[in-house]
């Protein structure tokens, strides 16, 4: 693996150890003279936010950094940005982070050329078409873990906290002009993170290959997404330095992202409503209802998940394909069940409800009602 | 399979039977009120250009067309178009036809922008960055034959006609803004035009896949692109009229041109200088050569050609995959050797000094030089 490559698709993105310093070329090609740093708000203190420092400082590109990011953004969050930025003469976005600083970096540059407020642009219908593309100021998108794959996306989530919901701000100006994946910038992620967002990408990858719209580009890159998963995940896991498993999976990370415009599923249908209630880390509740979700598909992907463990060579077919998740989830300490991570009985008619109107529940490949995801949600426990 | 499906990766593709009448709609998003229409000099009185031209007229687009565009363009043709271009008014190019039109459309749209000339702007170093980006017309690419894959590409090859020599001109904003893969547009290719422009498909995606670069993307689009090509070109061939088959050619075509951002190899370094002396099929020419340089490339790529025939689904690892490449081609009616086209003995060590310093030959797993490109092109007669 050469050291730092670029790609060109789905945006541009260069890979490799090291090329978090390109980042100054990236300002330059972009003609980014002041650009705001959008981060979390817990990376503030991290090495990592050192080491983005002096890069910028040695780059001579001023040092202006907005890092009002709570871990599931907020339309306060993104006030506070936009007054930031529309004061500040700034005239591009570096968001460095997790999901949550991608996903407000990238409103933040797309929000600063509105008039309407960010919720008439929640992804319904053709509301993106509603905006004034002029002014939009370009993203640079850093990732420091490797699962959301928001770095390659053309959405964000804002949570509304009047209406205690989270939506989905959609545009398709809001992809990153270009990406920077640099692995050292993920060794230290901590293992229980390592392992959620690990599977996000794996469960991103497997509900688009599942899915069954036509998109044989996403099944391709879904197919290899998950092969990487395979081969590097428990390595990243266990030694947290390898800078090659590291680094595919950020690509796996990517991958994902990109495959699953083709469509998601249950997975995520029923992840969503139980993160909104119980606040579980999205990528370990994936990874928790992941096995019982493509035993529950079995009918309707039976074919395709025995193409795809000869792909991955893993024998006995569909069969071995959930003993195959099954220990990986343990390798990885994945809490067992969903009662290990505080769901209980009492709430699972309002998590049926909610999943089933869900936007990626119409992405499953066998069609979820009420009384069939109840079921589903019983067999999690 | 959906009739029409929309992707958005690596740009804006509407893929299915009927998608040609979406181009209203397009022209409106893109806000082209007047688009100059650029097609093949030999499509001007076919049938399909009579389909793209009562679907302009239903949707109240004027109808302007520039058909001065040869099959292999010049400046002539360039310098023709951008008079005409300049002229009228025009906000937006239709590029509609075979590589040809869609790579000359790209070209007019990008040309009309620049004050430098196109050579200035050949595929070297970092001479895309001299470009003046504004103003650079959008161009919407239809594709009527599954091979080349311009219609995803961010390049078009021009002849420099005094020097004789063909260059490549790149930008990344001579990507097209929109795709329409229609397969009725392809229905009638005659049977030769789809076996070499099919192989062609197949050959960009199977030098990516084995081209040592590392673009796990590109590797998995590559994958299933060849397998689409495995189920559906000897049908497409047989049997024309099969819509599906044609879609599915369509969709191998733009992945395999997706792939090749990862590199090609010595398939096509030997294909372009023979293309150039001989001026032979450049897919077909792919096709003759395609056994003998794998075989060539044994040693670098048994490991990757056993796991592809895998998941092809052929038996017998490497020596399989070989017998694979000779049926196919037997099928596909391809000339069973380079003297069957015309090439002989006398010219050999110009072509092999020309392909060792093709733009391609960097990408081939095994390194190519004067002795071991002769003593191939010996084995390919």
């Amino acid at each position: 693996m050469s050291s730092i490559t670029s790609w060109n698709f789905p945006t541009n993105i260069k890979i490799g150890s090291g090329s978090l310093n390109q980042i100054s070329g990236i300002c330059k090609d972009l003609k980014i003279l002041k650009p705001l740093i959008v981060t979390d708000k817990n990376l503030q203190n991290n090495a990592i936010m050192q080491d983005l420092k002096n890069t910028i400082v040695n780059s001579s590109i001023p040092l202006n950094i907005f890092s009002k990011v709570d871990p599931n953004p907020t339309e306060k969050n993104l006030d506070d940005g936009l007054k930031i930025l529309k004061n500040g003469g700034f005239d591009g976005i570096i968001a460095f982070g997790g999901g949550s600083a991608l996903d407000l970096g990238k409103l933040l540059g797309f929000m600063v050329a509105q008039k309407l407020t960010v919720w008439e642009f929640e992804d319904v219908g053709d509301n993106w078409k509603k905006a004034n593309t002029n002014n939009i100021l370009p993203t640079i998108a850093i990732p420091t873990t490797a699962g959301t794959g928001s770095e390659v996306g053309r959405a964000g989530v804002l949570t509304d906290h009047l209406n205690k919901v989270k939506k989905v701000i959609f545009h398709p100006k809001m992809l990153p002009k270009n990406v920077i994946c640099d692995p050292n910038l993920t060794l230290n992620l901590p293992k229980n993170l390592t392992a959620g967002t690990g599977m996000d990408a794996f469960a991103h990858c497997l509900e688009a290959y599942c899915s069954p719209g036509h998109h044989p580009m996403a099944d391709g890159i879904a197919l290899v997404g998950m092969k990487l998963v395979k081969e590097n995940l428990i390595e990243a896991y266990i030694n947290g330095q390898n800078i090659e498993a590291r680094q595919n999976m950020l690509s796996a990370a990517l991958m994902g992202a990109t495959a699953f415009q083709k469509g998601l599923g249950a997975i995520h249908a029923l992840s969503h409503p139980i993160g909104a209630v119980y606040n579980t880390h999205h990528g370990t509740t994936n990874a928790i209802v992941m096995k019982k979700v493509i035993d529950f598909n079995k009918s309707h992907i039976i074919d395709k998940i025995e193409k795809l463990a000869i792909f991955l060579e893993i024998e006995n077919g569909f069969k071995g394909f959930i003993d195959y998740i099954e220990d990986l989830c343990k390798n990885l300490n994945i809490p067992k069940n969903l009662s290990e991570i505080g769901v209980n009985e009492d709430k699972l008619e309002l998590i049926a409800s909610m999943a089933i109107i869900d936007p990626t529940a119409s992405g499953n490949p066998k069609e979820l009602d009420f009384n069939n995801t109840l079921n589903l949600l019983k067999e999690c426990l």
